[in-house]
């Protein structure tokens, strides 16, 4: 299954239950930013190595299923505007790959931090 | 292209640039956010019809590009949890199916609104 | 009762559970973005006109709910960095009033939606 | 200063650019999560330790205005919902006292992790 198979299932999942009404662009993006929001309160108390090892503990089916909210609205989002995710990514990737030469950022968090720094 | 191929791409870019050390779960839940936040900066001032045609005005190529960022660090997060996205969309989306039969929830955000209420 | 006194309340409470140990800066940070994701999942399938009037509705209760907790993390969050918050919106205020002079962008949402932009 | 003095100087501030008609509940809850989004970017890559002395460091500046932008738009979303902020946040800690008493949850970030758990 792909990205593509994904995206019609939750169409057909929102044409089903007469919930487009609801799919604005505005109101699905709360929607992916409450998702996320719910993703983070899962990670928020533990350190950084309890959070690498997040997944073999008995959080690990909430973390699953709060990434898997995030990418059904991300998929829906993406899919009322008319925008391809996978290409979009790889567009930004490309492009940041430029603006981030591995050669001048390497090791360097601080260089990664503003995108739109010189 | 599919996720697959995006996500070796997103892990050659961090590992090209040092960048793993870095990428904690938390610390990508965070940037993550920091990505939805964005989103939600192009369409917060828009009328719920301004935000459906946003694709067609000049905030096209931003919108694409934040949504291009969200999913790349989804997809990295996933990556580092050892997650496959569109599997755990898709068990969610089947999980979401069985507690909103859609002869019950038609057409209705308010039985939408609490995904963990009776 | 002043945001002193709230800080002062907070910062007990959490003395109390021993839970200092949890509230450096980046999980309180990651805990206000949680909270703010819960304010956002009252509001996403509400029209702005049902937004507008959210607390004449039954939601009332819980948005009032919501919001103080928004309200207690930023407070934390403020005091674990030793930065007085109401001194330090009145200061972004002011700049974003040599930012933004009212004779310039007055009834555009358009100019205000890139604080860094000319 | 207090937060009454706050909310009139933002009231003023949105009044004068006739920015009303935009400060819906609903998409100031966008603005208040994208400003939370920009704060969690300045701490996404720092250790837990660094985000600890993130004010004597080169980004405090940034952090104290990230700070500033987060209760401004808190501050204008309670305002418009004639929500008393101070009063909230001390009902709802009160709440969370009854909730989590510091006897049965002393020390312990899982306990306070599902503030809807038993």
């Amino acid at each position: 299954m792909d990205v593509d198979d994904l995206r019609e299932q939750v169409r057909a999942f929102a044409v089903q239950r007469d919930w487009e009404q609801f799919h604005t662009p505005k109101n699905l993006a709360m929607a992916l930013a409450g998702e996320v929001g719910e993703l983070l309160a899962e990670l928020q108390w533990l350190t950084p190595e309890q959070s690498s090892s997040v997944m073999q503990s008995d959080l690990a089916g909430q973390v699953r299923a709060e990434l898997g909210d995030v990418m059904i609205y991300l998929v829906r989002l993406a899919d009322v505007l008319g925008v391809d995710l996978v290409e979009a990514a790889r567009d930004k990737l490309a492009d940041s790959g430029r603006r981030y030469p591995a050669d001048q950022v390497r090791g360097s968090a601080a260089k990664a931090r503003r995108p739109t720094g010189s």
